[in-house]
């Protein structure tokens, strides 16, 4: 508690070298989730790691990302406009290394799923890439799609099916993403596995919280 | 890679329960960032946990959240509508209960740095209160402010400062925010520590990984 502290003022943030600048902010929001994006433009399939999806609602049941048009998520974006459609698949612990790879600048024409040795799924009725090899595959319609305040674009997706061992639910409807070995992420490139602290009840003033 | 895998379909969801529904979407986001949203009326300070912070830039360095205007959040966003300005805190896996407790129904007037026991700090020219006991404090200028899709409210905030021990940062500007014992959350109620697998090297095609 009684840490010493020091503190970083806009200044000197606006003054930090780029790249430790990036490496810095990217650090503060805390650990992210480790979602791989499947698109298609009808021909070559498309992966790329995202570390900002956010929950928007539950009913209906949305997804929102951030995405960098002029980075190398240019290719998912432009096949996101161009079919409506995405995928996001749950990063594991177990192969974090190919998740990070798809972060390389490929060629357009390049399938990330070859390149890294990811294996693209489809489902029946759904027309964009799952990674086969995850556990949480969920596939998103767009709903909302704008651009933010520093050019960056906000994606949100209506959740249209989902594919999952239902063995992983508890009885409240909790996935278990721990026990499906689901990584984080911190800032721009480390990758974590996590343990479970605790899983509390509903607060209520007053009155002491219960582990579930 | 061929477990089993159950399908959800929009249809399943939409006709779960809602509590059962609730869980079952706030888990396929993934792991969210657990933070203290600091703020206050000028009387009353408020403290509310947020799961839904997201990296939205760097340059200039920007943060997000999405708030849920007619819930227990309400009275931080009147507090941001009304001072502009919130602070940021890193929950920490010693207190996880503590954070976990700020999410009860108090009343307006109550300020749950009390009831839950974390204490109140302000830095010399900020006025909203950071939490003393947080090893990585945030303070943030409402830069964008506008409603989504399904009525939430999605809240863009410049950072103005930040208070860390600068013996957590790396040569690089990486924050390490699992040394500094940062939790994470998974649905709306289980609270996790982390631990690092890896952290690579910019990802080039053709190019092996390394571990930095």
């Amino acid at each position: 508690m009684s840490e010493p502290c020091n503190t970083y003022k806009l200044d000197d943030i606006t003054t930090m070298p780029q790249r430790y600048r990036a490496n810095f902010i990217n650090s503060l929001s805390g650990f992210k989730s480790a979602a791989l994006l499947g698109t298609t433009d009808g021909k070559s399939h498309n992966l790329a790691i995202v570390s900002s999806v956010v929950h928007v609602g539950a009913n209906p049941p949305l997804l929102g990302m951030i995405m960098r048009p002029h980075t190398v998520q240019r290719d998912s974006l432009n096949n996101i406009k161009q079919q409506g459609v995405y995928t996001l698949n749950h990063v594991h612990t177990q192969w974090v290394d190919k998740a990070h790879q798809t972060s390389a600048r490929y060629q357009p024409q390049e399938s990330e799923f070859e390149k890294v040795g990811l294996t693209p799924w489809f489902s029946d009725n759904f027309n964009a890439p799952y990674v086969a090899e995850s556990h949480i595959k969920i596939g998103l319609k767009v709903e909302q799609h704008f651009t933010l305040c520093n050019q960056t674009e906000m994606v949100i997706g209506a959740i249209k099916e989902v594919h999952l061992n239902k063995a992983m639910m508890s009885e409240d409807g909790y996935a278990d993403i721990e026990r499906a070995g689901s990584a984080c992420i911190s800032g721009l490139d480390s990758y974590h596995s996590t343990h479970r602290i605790a899983q509390f009840s509903y607060a209520k003033p007053d009155t002491p919280l219960t582990n579930k």
